[in-house]
């Protein structure tokens, strides 16, 4: 990972800013600059100088993560010995995370700067960076994909009428754990019969009836990054209509994939699946928009809704999910994740999206 | 559980801070007042009105949930309708949650009122009230104690020299999704010969060694409230050294317990058990504080550390965990949740506390 090469890009960023200084704690922002992966970090910018702020909890963890920065070991907050250093050297004006930052916590930061510091609030600056991944990054994202995809089929497994949905995520996890994810990218959801028309049915301690779509929306944390994705499969005999309903969100989804090039802006794509949904008279179940980033965190920009006028490009890692929710019948959604190309789009999911009748 | 009490002991304060209305939207507060457990909510109290917003993803969750408050399914941002109606009703000043709003978030409010309307930060005004259990409330703790204790023990066989450390995390949560948890209550944390050292040692795939302590610390969710416990135990032979480490942070442990009365303060708990570590010259290996408080959130005020002024009161539920971290060599954690009762406190947490040899 070239973590100095990052370094150096938000460095100018912070130049094109007018800003004296940045300070950064929003950890996956620490953990995509310097490569901390600990909580409790302070990284501050200041006139060519890297210093990264930590408490004696953290010694080695920041001596053998942190790449491009000076090591402090803090013994308060590590604020206080961030201001000291910008009171020495006279700064004027230091970018924070507006983002990250909450308004109890920026009351504290002004407080203890002198009059000749201010505090200027940014939005965005390491993400507009973080949204276009690298080659290092494409891999790991593509290694988490993969992992994903493995843990969802073992749980497809377990799936069977009777079976409760927390043992379906519990199986999942477990098998997470055991192919050595660092953590799940979010809760699991398992949403079998009337459940499945929850855009966001947690698994629950109910059992898979006889007949209806279980929705498993599932993602691992593999070396800090996130996947995601969702498939639906169903139980007992399916109705002439629950398959038309699906064959028209996979329709929409499949479209939804072919709108994804450079220079294309977010709600074209989002538009081109829900058009779909609109010429099959399901687009009012379609309650949601069609997809989001994937990187470091589980949401990130762009977001991939209605008039969203964000461009794709090259480098971008996003989901395409559409989905039908009939209240009191049942719902589907499926989704993908794919990188954005020179040309076009690359799907990352390696699974079927065939319906799956158990 | 009586959330319609809840909402107006609230509604009482907003009237005492003198403000003319409340927005919330942080999910623990949520659901501690009205019930709702979903994302993206907001709760907006005025001229005695009491208005939950949310969107149409979670139209039937929000109706099945909500209690005390008229459910508004928005269109877009919920703020765009909160603000409206604060509008309609001329409100002069109307508080807001400065501990998770964010500076953006906050900017974006402002930009969104009329003149008249002023937003005021708050800080704690929820949480002071949460601080507080009610019968309901300990209850729900009490089971999730309970089914915290039994996966732990249910995890406590698969601890042997040789076995990943993610596999006792894995065993652990995959016996509380079986039993039925909503989920984790944090990263579970099993942590096995020299690693034991690192207070905050996540499960790795590293192998429990043939001699040493494991630290496991791990938590559950039910019905949305949080478990927290530590037992350490001893593979292979234990020294006469490491049998003393161990003996005094139980030691610690106790005295802990012991001083939480009604009318003491944090500090002095926080104390109680340090002069035992002090006394058995151990205290500069006891690098944290002795506990905090626990409940929908895991880690809540009151924090018992040093010199903490908060007065201890019946109904707060606090975790008492010292440690003792010997760099290099291993280290012991011993954590048990209390209530605290008219009289003293009564130990929830039902696992033995005598060092096990495996």
């Amino acid at each position: 990972m070239d973590h100095l090469s990052r370094l150096k890009t938000f460095e100018q960023t912070v130049d094109q800013q007018g800003l004296d200084g940045f300070a950064l704690t929003h950890p996956a922002n620490l953990r995509y600059l310097c490569g901390y992966t600990g909580s409790n970090g302070l990284l501050l910018f200041l006139a060519g100088r890297r210093v990264f702020f930590t408490d004696g909890r953290y010694t080695r963890q920041a001596s053998e993560e942190v790449k491009g920065a000076r090591i402090v070991i803090a013994k308060g907050p590590l604020l206080n010995d961030a201001v000291k250093l910008i009171g020495k050297l006279r700064a004027a004006t230091v970018g924070f995370e507006a983002d990250y930052t909450t308004v109890a916590a920026a009351a504290q930061m002004r407080k203890l700067v002198s009059r000749q510091t201010k505090w200027r609030p940014t939005t965005g600056l390491v993400m507009q960076q973080r949204m276009l991944k690298d080659g290092h990054e494409l891999r790991t994202i593509a290694d988490a994909v993969e992992l994903g995809a493995a843990v969802y089929e073992e749980a497809l497994k377990a799936i069977w009428s009777g079976v409760r949905e927390s043992e379906v995520a519990g199986r999942l996890e477990y098998a997470a754990r055991q192919a050595g994810a660092d953590g799940m990218s979010f809760e699991t959801i398992v949403a079998a019969g009337k459940r499945s028309a929850l855009p966001h049915g947690r698994a629950t301690s109910q059992p898979i009836p006889r007949r209806g779509f279980v929705v498993v929306d599932s993602g691992v944390i593999l070396r800090g990054y996130c996947s995601d994705m969702t498939r639906t499969v169903h139980v007992g005999r399916v109705s002439r209509e629950a398959r038309q309903w699906y064959k028209a969100v996979l329709e929409a989804q499949l479209a939804g994939i072919a709108a994804v090039a450079p220079g294309k802006t977010a709600g074209e794509v989002d538009q081109a699946a829900r058009v779909v949904l609109e010429k099959a008279r399901l687009d009012r179940y379609f309650t949601h928009s069609t997809g989001h980033g994937v990187g470091l965190e589980i949401h990130e920009p762009p977001r991939i809704a209605k008039a969203q006028a964000e461009r794709l490009e090259p480098g971008m890692v996003i989901t395409i999910e559409p989905g039908v929710y009939v209240p009191g019948k049942g719902g589907i959604r499926i989704e993908d994740m794919v990188v954005v190309t020179a040309s076009g789009c690359r799907v990352l999911t390696p699974v079927t999206k065939e319906l799956i009748e158990i």
